[in-house]
């Protein structure tokens, strides 16, 4: 099948700013203001609507594209040949909820393996990050700037889960503090897919996270590519996109020093 | 002295949104785009300038009055008594540095030692967070609501520099990371006067730090108080808005909580 990168891009970009719409509109209806149950119940349903949103566009538009998506309407994916949809309806649901922003529609389009279409939508900003393989990312209608490879970790704003410096099953905490105490800042924002895209705007300049899957950081993996940034397995290889990985991402010096000190899965 | 409090609520406001435009301008000047040193320098002057422009206002408006403030255009404010501004010119230099969004203009005004007017402006944003004690708080026209106190600890979203689950002189680092897997999520957002404000809009609900200056928190509490929340001394008293200090706040309960269980200084 060819791959028709523009009119995917376009169509896509079009669902993205509809369904945004719907979000909107709900976020604030009436039912969701008083308590956690009603607030909790509103992303699981949004969470769901979303998804089942692009999943019946693109079923109905696109019948021969495999979805890989959180909330039960795609397909098993196994492999990325031909062409797949990787969608997280809302990323940074936490943040949905207590928040009722800071929250993003991801959605990432491979072929044959490559990441061609990356969107990141943040929903209640209006603000939606958007690249093409091989032609830039966007930041709306501002093209974003290569990374600055010359800025040291030493020099680095970082972002992780706060978690990571605490006993856990997976990396060891005790070098994460002091990739802490090495860095210049820390933040964390709750949204995995606008961390990608922070990096992407140069704001930011190193990530790491241990628990995510595909839907969070395919679209963010193709907008980072496109200013010179790499995401890489936390044991310093390529990421399958199929499974969830520990990561590292950022400029490449950046990433390598990352790995290189910081980084002892358990 | 009468303190004429809806005169001097006016008359800032008014100095805050003619500096911040000023901001604005200066921020994206092509002196600054290059490299890190002029960045630095850049936030050096705009923070000396923005103190400058208020403490020239302040002085020539209201002599009598006293000013509290970083970078050396105040006074050797040692008590409360009279009218105090409590200034932070730049609050979250590094996100200043780095993003060119995220900071803020901070303005307390305190009267007999009662605060009396919290400002909290974020410049980029163009959002202004205000407060007058016992007439509500404000983000931008919208009024901020009281703060949800059926809320646990276990269920809120909690703000503090990851740095303090580290090895450090201040506080216990391993009760501060019982605290982190304690909570729902952390949040660090690089700006301590926003992070108040965003304790008093509830959209994250606990918050630590331990070496905040009153030039950090001032107007934070004010705004803070006038939506049901507290801050207080992480050994449990009152807060001097005189020195550097440790402290919590949130909802009377998370503080409570936080206080009981998690904060033990060295």
């Amino acid at each position: 099948m060819i791959f028709q990168k523009e009119t995917v891009y376009q169509t896509t970009k079009s669902w993205i700013h509809e369904i945004g719409q719907v979000i909107r509109t709900e976020i604030d209806q009436p039912r969701d203001i008083d308590t956690k149950t009603n607030a909790n119940d509103l992303v699981t349903e949004m969470d769901k609507k979303v998804e089942q949103f692009f999943a019946e566009k693109i079923r109905s538009t696109y019948p021969d594209h495999q979805i890989l998506s959180e909330e039960g309407f795609g397909d098993n994916v196994t492999s990325l040949n031909g062409t797949t949809w990787i969608i997280d309806p809302i990323d940074g649901t936490m943040n949905f909820v207590h928040q009722k922003r800071n929250f993003a529609i991801s959605v990432a389009i491979f072929h044959d393996g490559i990441g061609e279409i990356g969107f990141v939508y943040d929903v209640m900003a209006d603000v939606l990050y958007a690249a093409k393989q091989g032609e830039g990312a966007y930041k709306n209608d501002e093209q974003l700037k290569p990374l600055d490879e010359k800025k040291q970790l030493t020099e680095s704003i970082y972002m992780l889960n706060t978690l990571w410096t605490t006993d856990n099953p997976i990396v060891d905490e005790v070098k994460i503090r002091e990739l802490v105490k090495t860095v210049r800042g820390v933040r964390t924002y709750g949204s995995a897919a606008l961390e990608f895209c922070y990096l992407a705007e140069g704001i930011v300049d190193g990530y790491v996270s241990f628990k995510l899957h595909p839907w969070d950081f395919a679209a963010g993996a193709v907008i980072l590519h496109e200013v010179g940034g790499v995401l890489k397995h936390a044991e310093g290889h390529a990421l399958s996109f199929l499974n969830q990985e520990p990561l590292v991402a950022g400029h490449k010096d950046i990433v390598e020093a990352t790995l290189e000190h910081y980084l002892v899965l358990k």
